[in-house]
């Protein structure tokens, strides 16, 4: 089976509510439905084209009318689920790593939540030292085009060089639903996959390549011009069942200048700004339980 | 006839070479494609949701690929075209208007462009006056949630005290061919309609708003997700010719998420960029027959 | 007597604590102090430089610490301040008016202030209006270099198109004092003077030039490079008391090179931002007595 | 002799036209004044506060007016002086390291001229390779406080991965003349210093610390507040022979509030813009022999 391009998990076993070698599970919790897909054999992994491993969703569709109280609901779950994937036990600092481009809006997710991550690995030794401070640092190594420098090779000999207990990084993903831009999170414990994200990583950033943990936490931004195409296609037919004929489409499609094109809501820049603040508050409260918001807010500014 | 939405007249006209009461004229200047499409009849307006007027269409790929040459190429023509178009003849400046919104980068290409253009008025009693400089001032008056003030008001109330000889509008367009995006401009003597341009004007800015010629030039940024899907659909059926039932299909899909959705390049950011790059240098080669290049530039930075 | 340039009218009283024919208030609420200097006399205007009026000074030190207490304790005063002087009594808009220059760090306050600022105008005849909203309208008219248009000239203009019931202009100030940047917030009742603030503005806005009550909240964000060498040179010198051979210093100072340089702390980025937030919280808490906190953030979203 | 805080070595020596232990030459090519100080002994180096090694410096005063044709006579300099430092001799990149931080203006040279620099490492082993390439890569790797890794951290761990033959820093100086910001480009072979800079580097950058040829560029983008008081004081005191006195009264300034003073001129935005197209015009120049400018240009847009 082939599947429209998705970097969601739960997205990529399509309307299939259950999958030979997935576990899956749903609940919610007040306005945030969660969802839970375990890709457990290497038969799964290769049919849905994503790694084994656990990949959590939460999604909150009021996020998409800005709603300050479902932003604050999902930072707090996210900081919950991440502080339990990260647990902590040692000295070691936290690498919290922006991927994406500054100067592509619906790829710069990465990057914007790094500057609004509280880093604190230089404070440790010195006298604004707290004994309640975690170790977190954090790059935004920028794209290929731009350093010249694959991402992948820059966090490698950073952790070489810094030893983290382990890499958490944040990117832009691409959905099938348009509905889920904006207003879900994916955490993983499966890291980077070659390409996977809007800004399409060459090289893997895994437990493999870097030697550590990696949590990969993104949100959709975009939706390929050729999975609308493709998904409009089935809708106006009325002929959802032929995914065959509608996979070889959307190849064709992808053959042409909609290979090249990505669909966004129109208010994306926005988007990018408050999905950002939700992943920075999330990694904030998971990486210093010991901070109020109040310290952590006057430390960052 | 209903036509996908396009803001480009030589695109209204669907694949038809010809349209009673409209007066087509194509030919080429090296790289760059031309045509002018002048609309003479109400029933032609009606026909392509457009009003009369003349509407000049520069079009040159190698723009997409950012070659440097096809920007100066097209960037003096446009300034030959403008020239034509604002006859100067008297001491009155004239006010470019650069529409849209700085923060939603397919809508900002208006912002951008004025910031890249030469402002002469406030200096033309100075010491720094030189005789052979015309005058120009200019604004980006936001959009109507930023503000909570109409374009329309904010141009009229300016006009009303600066008396500009004519009002030059830049604005960032939907195209329906998605290879018209970055490397097209459209000049038209028509002004600004309701519901055109990315960011969905509301009202007018014409003559009859303004009291003053109004002149439109525009670059496509965006296609609508709706006409993106209507055209896969026609592509994939091998059904080009069911105009009737595409644009029902296209209607539906509208009334959908995918109203809200569009469709742009990656890249978008950087196009954005070099047409506000070009769109000004038209511009200031137009107004300011008399600069050097290099006078220009020195005065800007 | 001449002073050192400052634009807080409690500075130019220099370390004199009364002057005949001007009302001195101080007291303090919490961490913030108040002091009201309410110039009477044409002679008292004419001896300090600053028309006759009423000044109102907040000052908060931790602010500069980014302490959020200390912001939000500054945005309640200041709403409450200004709730009092703006009188809401009919239908009519507040336009607010951010002066200054985007692209200049330290004269950017004002737009900076106006981008967090809730507009609603245009939402009052919309199925969004809710009865609980004042109209406000927002502009960030740009500098003359920037737009050849004098920022009262665009003022003026929208004024007598929109009507407003009053005024608010925000902007950028130079103090003398360092210790005042970036945590101090004056409010008068005198509009803007020419040659003021960090832009240097050349024509008044006020009551007289605009016909209705015009409200001025500024900031410093600078000190003048002549004021710190005369303040250097009255430290080092061991000579605060002969005035006049500092002034005359000074004047000196301001022909040399020194004349266009300003004096900011290295972290301006960060306390115009931070400026920015605390001066439109107190305006909208002002402006919109009737929404709450979180309503008014889920608007601006 | 205790001195004026400055980074550029013609300037550490005072008035002083000659110096044990240092060489001085001066000359002029076009409106481009140039001066290189060879610093031969440790006495030397200690007395001025600045390692041996050899300063180039390149000074253009209509810089200051913007007059881009000085702008492109400064690059050709630059680029010819890089180009003899850096002695292209085989395959290895060269490593271009944009120091300081993008969200304080006067800091921001390094990251902005990064941002203009032609990257070609990840081309040459593409379809879009061309045999006329040189390897580049650039990083602008924060500081401190954003990322919790110290600059040297981060070079240190990327030469070691990517083996450059040399790494060229770019980074914003104090100056001690405020007529030379924004006009003079300092070239040296000595690496970066700790507690030079506009960011205050804490640990060095230099062929000790990263094992390759490390060459400096900076531009002048601030002087301190107390070297300003100082310069003031002499001046006004007419008593410019005193450099004990003077210097004990800025170390004296030191300690107050203008410690964290700088000073700049109002324009300061589009000086580190120009200056950092005029840097990285000068190192594409030196970097890609073999491209021509508008190859160069058509590569970056």
């Amino acid at each position: 089976m082939i599947q429209s391009r998705t970097d969601l998990a739960m997205e990529s076993m399509g309307t299939d509510s259950s999958f030979p070698g997935v576990d899956v599970r749903r609940w919610e919790e007040g306005d945030v439905q969660l969802s839970e897909v375990v890709i457990r054999t290497e038969e799964a992994a290769q049919a849905l084209g994503k790694p084994c491993g656990s990949y959590l969703t939460l999604e909150c569709r009021p996020l998409r009318e800005h709603d300050p109280e479902a932003r604050i609901a999902m930072a707090n779950l996210l900081g919950e689920e991440l502080s339990r994937m990260l647990k902590p036990s040692d000295e070691a600092p936290i690498l919290v790593v922006g991927l994406g481009n500054r100067g592509v809006t619906p790829d710069s997710l990465g990057p914007a939540a790094i500057d609004r991550t509280l880093v604190t690995r230089h404070m440790l030794q010195s006298e604004y030292a707290s004994p309640n401070m975690h170790s977190v640092c954090a790059i935004a190594p920028g794209v290929l085009g731009v350093t010249g420098i694959e991402t992948v090779e820059m966090v490698e000999s950073l952790t070489g060089k810094l030893h983290p207990r382990a890499v958490l990084c944040i990117d832009s993903l691409a959905a099938r639903d348009s509905g889920r831009i904006g207003c879900t999170v994916q955490i993983s414990n499966t890291g980077i996959q070659p390409g996977s994200g809007v800004g399409n990583h060459r090289r893997p950033l895994t437990r493999e390549t870097l030697g550590v943990d990696v949590i990969a936490v993104g949100v959709p931004t975009v939706i390929y011009a050729a999975t609308l195409a493709r998904d409009a296609f089935a809708l106006l037919s009325g002929d959802g069942g032929h995914e065959e004929a509608l996979s070889s489409m959307e190849r064709e499609l992808l053959g042409t200048d909609l290979g090249n094109l990505i669909v966004t809501p129109r208010d994306i820049d926005a988007i990018v700004k408050n999905c950002a603040t939700l992943i920075a508050g999330g990694i904030n409260r998971a990486l210093q339980p010991n901070l109020t918001e109040s310290e952590i807010a006057a430390m960052m500014d």
